[in-house]
């Protein structure tokens, strides 16, 4: 006999118990507990949570009007503007899917996502008409409805938008009756990774892990109501992981910003006094770098979040004495942004900072809502023991993890194949369980059968007084296969030697680690202040190809 | 045609990015990350997460290896002691639903309660020994296995379990492999509703609301990481308003006690730095009204959540200004325990004390992670106006909120008609949104068809210098139809006259409000410091027979 259990019997789901996860709910909320508390700066502008509420609501009902809805794509070619912080709700008010483009891609790039996506809408800023412009040209077939966000503090650049958004904001509704989503697991943005190879994929992400990766930063980093929050993110990575909507949870004040630059972003966290900020190590490099001048007047600390890449110890030690408190967390795009943090034990306080700095450089362990983050075997799945040594890849787990990509099937089960996330980052477990990555995949230099990690050797480099940033790649090598080459930039007015650059590898290294050669360069980089390793290869090649 | 959303295309979920909602991954995650820290102190006894994880592993293992599982239901009838908190995880984890039984009940109850619930275990302590051993004798059919938790500092009473708790974990499997529920719609929890009429209610909680509660605790109330948490407010109460997975969530500190007392409490805020309780207002009026040399040696502020009753002004400032900075939520069992915060506003604290007391003094808005709280027509289920005067009754909607009530449709359909979560609550909403309780709808009082709010006249009482506590009740008036009676308990060595407390209430209130009848007495409460106005009903009943 089988027992039926009463547990679920007669206890469905209705609409006063189930409603879908959506990260919209926290603008409805915060829009009317906290109306006349500041949501937005930017220069002059000064913006409510219920005025941008009712403009969240004016957008999604102007797009319903132009027939936006389910299963359309919205896309913003957008710096960190209001308009960009509102598309982050008004576009998934209409039902439709956010695609923020990377403002910083060539107009080939550009056109192929707007064609993938089948984008209905795209709106744009002024400063990127030139690559907008011809990237539109490149479409074949439909071409997205074009919404100028104007602003007047942009550079000089065409008009190329039919209509303004302020214009297309004055058409919508302001207590448009919007929807939440019929299902959570429905799509809310669409993010295109900058594949090395081959076209961009498209990741596709949910209300439900975006309702919870929102509630997870605030819960990890002990966000406090009304934080003041500086936009040194580009929104367009990762949907400045989670944080627009974050915001909207604790009724931040946003203070958006055009670009990264220390001369105006010392004076907004003293104006503003803000309290917490995210970004790429580069972003950290430049504010320790800055002229001491920039940072009088600034006594309290800065809350910061880094990520983008593996910080370099020097990195987190010189944030430390420059008034930054630095948390270290790890994602990509797959996991919403931040998935993992090297969440901080007590005891870590009383050592030296730079041992402090080399325990948070670590990527840690799962995010607080995040199931799983683990390094195994990418063979048998299994994990690799907690030595500190055996390299295996980084897996996540959990509800924070994307959809998949759009129409690529191959692509999403190779993603997903064995039930967990593939990251593709090499990583080792240390006794602590905490995770520390030692190279990408393909960033692995093989040499004489030896794999070499890039990352251990560009720690090295850091610690040597005339470097600013290093990045080594593998060169061809007819004895061992490949060797490594350190490409260096110099800090301001510093001077050095390939052959002293050497010398102080060989001090740090093993002998088959040190790097054969040494190039000193300013190093290409992406918006958000990744190195593109993928450059320094094709470099090194042509110049193995010379010689 | 019908378009295919691209974005629902092979784009399903997968063990990599869907995992079951439940804050059993809470202690796993914070076991792994923090397995040193301090999970719970009782006495002299001090329990780390991971030892806790384990004994949670080795209850799950037990309890699975004697049969019980999905679907089974594992009772205790225990005080605030660490098994009471292992319970929350051991049991959920063998995939049974927790049933906490409340203490102060009769053995009628508990007996109708054990059978209703078919308790397939039933974890007991000797101080509730008469009463269970009557209950077990009442039921018919199977009974549950008595497993004892054996406390050293229990009051004295019979050995009624066959196993004891200790012997019971010896037989478990510190590493058992348990398994998240296979739906987050499982059921997690059972909770019996104290009825004041008919069978009591088995409200049935679910994996997915529990972890959301869980974390709204720690998002509403700013908590920080590894908080030290003081159990005065009971966990058989609505599973101590989710807080024993809110602690798992922040890896903080349970300090357990059996009973709430002042002279207990205060050496514990003292010895460990409490930061953080939870408690009914009778809770804080003991704590305010305590001798103050109990309260010597505390510099630091504790934070305090009231709920359980609507919480008098004179308690709200009093708690002020002896040290506790109080935040009100309000909720019910079905609903989680809080699921609204009177969410302070900034200006506020630019008012007297008073002022703040009784904005404080509401209900609030929605908890951050549940989608509505409103007072709506309970007829046509519209909005009342936002004018703080018109009567409505209090509706929840969310995901806070049950699956409903255990083996009874009918009070399930009644309780969710319209898509609303019926509080019987009647309250008004203020122009800035907020919901305040004017009454429970049972505890109206009909004068010459004037409805009297029985809290309104209390509020009046609770100003009087010389009542402690008080509560309102009809009674039967053959001119009015009912007339409000006041029962009254006065302050510790305070002095008073009927006369003048219905003096006091006509400076204070309309003619028609104010009691015809002023009874001083101690009054009757429940376990949780909610006064039983039913009680006091049948006593006013009585009293008006006789005469």
């Amino acid at each position: 006999m089988t027992r039926t259990n009463p547990y679920n019997s007669g206890l469905d789901k209705n609409p006063a118990n189930f409603v879908a996860l959506s990260p919209l709910s926290f603008i409805q909320r915060t829009a009317r507990v906290y109306p006349e508390r500041l949501a937005l700066v930017y220069g002059e502008r000064r913006q409510t949570w219920a005025q941008t509420y009712e403009r969240c609501c004016r957008l999604a009902s102007a797009l319903a009007a132009h027939g936006v809805g389910v299963g359309d794509t919205v896309a913003v070619m957008l710096p960190n503007v209001p308009a960009m912080f509102e598309a982050h709700f008004g576009v998934p008010m209409a039902g439709a899917v956010l695609n923020t483009l990377n403002t910083r891609l060539d107009a080939e790039a550009i056109a192929f996502m707007l064609q993938h996506s089948e984008a209905k809408v795209l709106l744009t800023d002024r400063e990127f008409a030139t690559v907008v412009e011809r990237a539109l040209a490149l479409c074949d077939g439909p071409r997205p409805w074009v919404i100028e966000v104007e602003d007047p503090t942009a550079p000089e650049g065409k008009r190329l938008g039919e209509t303004s958004y302020e214009a297309l904001l004055a058409q919508g509704d302001p207590a448009h009756p919007w929807s939440l989503p019929a299902d959570e697991w429905d799509a809310i943005a669409l993010n295109y990774t900058s594949g090395t190879t081959g076209n961009p994929k498209g990741v596709v992400t949910h209300h439900r892990g975006a309702y919870l990766n929102a509630a997870s930063n605030v819960i990890s980093w002990q966000l406090p109501h009304h934080p003041t929050y500086l936009w040194t993110l580009p929104m367009f990575h990762c949907n400045g992981w989670c944080f627009p909507w974050t915001m909207a949870l604790v009724a931040g004040v946003s203070v958006c910003l055009r670009r990264v630059d220390p001369a105006q972003i010392f004076p907004l966290i003293r104006e503003h006094h803000i309290t917490h900020m995210c970004g790429a190590p580069i972003v950290y490099s430049m504010l320790i770098n800055a002229p001491a001048a920039l940072r009088e007047g600034i006594g309290h600390t800065v809350q910061g979040l880094i990520a983008g890449a593996a910080p370099p110890a020097a990195v987190i030690e010189g944030c430390e004495q420059a008034g930054f408190e630095i948390t270290h967390v790890y994602g990509l795009t797959e996991v919403y942004g931040p998935a993992a943090v090297c969440a901080k034990q007590a005891h870590w306080a009383d050592l030296p900072l730079a041992e402090r700095a080399q325990l948070n450089g670590r990527q840690g362990v799962p995010y607080p809502l995040q199931e799983a983050v683990a390094v195994l075997d990418p063979e048998t799945l299994a994990p690799v023991p907690a030595d500190g040594e055996t390299l295996g890849e980084i897996f996540f787990r959990g509800n924070v993890v994307m959809k998949g990509y759009l129409k690529n099937p191959e692509a999403t089960a190779q993603a997903f194949a064995g039930g967990w996330f593939h990251t593709g980052d090499l990583a080792v477990t240390y006794p602590d369980g905490y995770v520390k990555i030692k190279d990408r995949s393909k960033d692995v230099i093989i040499s004489g059968g030896e794999n070499i990690s890039s990352i251990e050797v560009e720690e090295v480099l850091y610690k040597h007084p005339a470097v600013a940033l290093a990045a080594v790649v593998a060169i061809p090598d007819p004895k061992w296969g490949e060797v490594p080459c350190a490409y260096v930039e110099l800090r301001p007015g510093a001077d050095t030697t390939e052959a002293d650059v050497i010398d102080y590898c060989r001090q740090h290294l093993a002998r088959f680690k040190v790097p054969k050669r040494v190039v000193f360069v300013e190093l290409p980089k992406t918006s958000t202040g990744k190195i593109q390793k993928f450059k320094l290869r094709e470099l090194a090649k042509s110049a193995s190809a010379i010689e």
